[in-house]
């Protein structure tokens, strides 16, 4: 991890979406992207697995004294009918986010698996997705945090 | 309306999103992604104002046998905090969804204005958005629905 920051472009998002895709093997009846870095991921496999249970869930990070991050979890989506459901990010960072999500889903839905895709992964991540495409080797600057900005 | 289809790409999405937010001349303190068509909207236009705030809706349509369609509306996010909220979808075509989300909404958020934009609006539409950018000339392909295809 440099201080290098990269582009990463959509061209390069879209390919390293159908590598995520080759890499999942499993079917799933609904996808549930964490806002906001899982939202067009979520729109573009709901496309792609021509699934409209496309859903998306919340949450805040608090840095509390302990060192730990508290991440709270809201608008936590129905998913009466699902029996599996694919989360996806952007990325697994710390792995707070995705931890926090999968216990409190896992608690609200006890007889639904949940499965998890990303498609950057810091190894140094409390937890691993079930599939990724990349580890990131500098700051990330996503397509979708820079290309309004550009005039 | 003819019966060409017209490929739709990531750039040209790109122009209009930043076209759109030209056209917006108002504030607000959340987006509201209409799933799945708004989603990819919702987390752009959240990090172009760097709100977090960034929630999405879902809808069903059904034909119904009166000639009118029904549309359901579920997973209303909690808009607790918010004052007025942008909602955001890809394209008004009936506006069946529009006038159903509104409705919901503002039954259950009454203190709450909501305001509308899209990417493409239909002038046979019953309700116009607030903001939107283009009136469609044919079926559109978005890249959201073909790119992944693309081998």
């Amino acid at each position: 991890m440099t201080s290098r920051k990269v582009y990463y472009s959509y061209s390069e998002y879209r390919e390293d979406l159908k590598t995520l895709i080759e890499k999942i093997d499993q079917d799933f009846d609904a996808i549930l992207g964490i806002a906001r870095g899982g939202l067009s991921i979520a729109q573009m496999l709901g496309e792609y697995y021509d699934l409209r249970e496309v859903y998306s869930i919340n949450t805040i990070g608090y840095e509390d004294t302990q060192k730990n991050d508290t991440v709270e979890v809201f608008n936590i989506p129905e998913l009466k009918e699902s029996k599996k459901v694919l989360i996806v990010d952007d990325i697994v960072d710390s792995g707070d986010t995705l931890v926090e999500v999968l216990a409190v889903l896992n608690e609200k839905y006890p007889n639904i698996t949940f499965v998890t895709a990303s498609l950057f992964y810091k190894k140094t991540a409390k937890i691993a997705p079930n599939w990724y495409v990349k580890e990131p080797e500098s700051w990330i600057k996503f397509f979708w945090s820079e290309d309004l900005r550009k005039r």
